[in-house]
């Protein structure tokens, strides 16, 4: 299967563009911003839609987002019991879940060799679940890097609270330390891939990146995270 | 990358064996034979370690297996609160987790092309999370296929019940539910890939079967899940 680099690389550009979009109106982790730029200026690589790991309280029958499932919450940084008590003052249709992810990273290539390449490495810094998800001449080789953080917790059924309201902070304890514990595997995954992309730079990426000047891509995604976190990361 | 076929073949051969081996030692989920001979039938496939979908409990301080948790409990078929009322008279060593987890197939191709045909066919039966997770000569080209069924609940630490043993019952009904579902998926892949395998019978294999004549083999894994099940299947 060989990809076709020219149609391949104009949904490279849409993306690219989509980047942007996403992080001017603050849909993109700020956190993520640093990873997402250091994949796209190698030549055969571009980013689809990616998460720097999340907190989330979902109504629904069972955790996974079905479409009888709805995201009531959604924290990217730790959260505290007061932000989501609301789950004890309001009845769900279904049950209130209380889930913790880590990173998802999906990416595009142009060759099987590169998305081996690059799942090899993943894996070393934590994302053990990665793998090769689709191969299509004009979509490529698509690829999607995860860990194994991933816990939930029912909450509150229709019948009964299954977690006490007392309870709600131990709990919110363990989910937190988990959600951190991804945004560590996020910066290894960083630093892993920074010591060898970009293998081929993407020339126009890298013009553009020369002109646009953003300071944030300099800095480590860690970094950042403990910036948007603020005082409730010093807490923890 | 081209797999050299027979050093593939030879771990095939292996891999089989052990398939008979297990079985026979009860070491094997009977519901997961019918599928796993049918994959095996194919020249072009083998399998390795699978699950047809489980209940847990792991102690630990984060229910994802690392060298620090342990799986204290372990069920194929729907868990009675009774068999699990052990977490309430004893400490753990750091916290009681329960973890349900839809079945996992583990598979070796000799090509990308089969990988992904088996890839594009599992997803449809509802395992959505499959991928390519290796490419090697002599291992093949290696794939996981998993569904997104698995939820986790914290049951205990060593400070607090989460989870009182009153409401255990009600928890159990809904992991017992998932576990289900997870077998009803592993049905449909079997009944998704029984319409088109084996492409290339392997030959070995098949007068193997015909000398063998394992009755098991004939039936669905639902009804084999049943069976095992017994009471408890007819009580949900």
């Amino acid at each position: 299967m060989r990809v076709n680099y020219e149609k391949w690389s104009m949904r490279k550009k849409y993306f690219w563009m989509r980047v942007w979009e996403d992080y001017e109106i603050g849909y993109l982790d700020r956190d993520l911003l640093p990873l997402i730029v250091l994949l796209n200026r190698d030549r055969d690589i571009y980013t689809t839609s990616s998460c720097s790991g999340r907190i989330v309280v979902v109504d629904g029958e069972v955790p996974w987002i079905r479409e009888e499932a709805e995201v009531v919450f959604k924290s990217h940084i730790p959260v505290n019991s007061s932000e989501i008590d609301f789950v004890y003052k309001t009845s769900p249709r279904s049950s209130y879940w209380l889930v913790v992810t880590g990173p998802i990273i999906h990416i595009s290539t142009t060759s099987i060799k590169k998305a081996v390449g690059l799942l090899n490495r993943a894996r070393i810094a934590g994302f053990k679940h990665s793998g090769i998800m689709h191969v299509s001449t004009t979509r490529g080789v698509f690829i999607e890097l995860i860990t194994g953080v991933y816990i939930t917790q029912l909450i509150k059924t229709r019948n009964i609270n299954v977690v006490s309201p007392g309870d709600l902070v131990e709990v919110l304890a363990v989910f937190n330390k988990a959600l951190i514990e991804g945004k560590h595997r996020l910066q290894k995954l960083y630093d892993t891939l920074q010591a060898s992309l970009p293998e081929n730079p993407d020339l126009d990426i890298e013009k553009e990146l020369g002109v646009r000047r953003v300071e944030i891509i300099e800095r480590k995604p860690i970094e950042i995270f403990h910036e948007i976190c603020g005082e409730i990361c010093r807490s923890i």
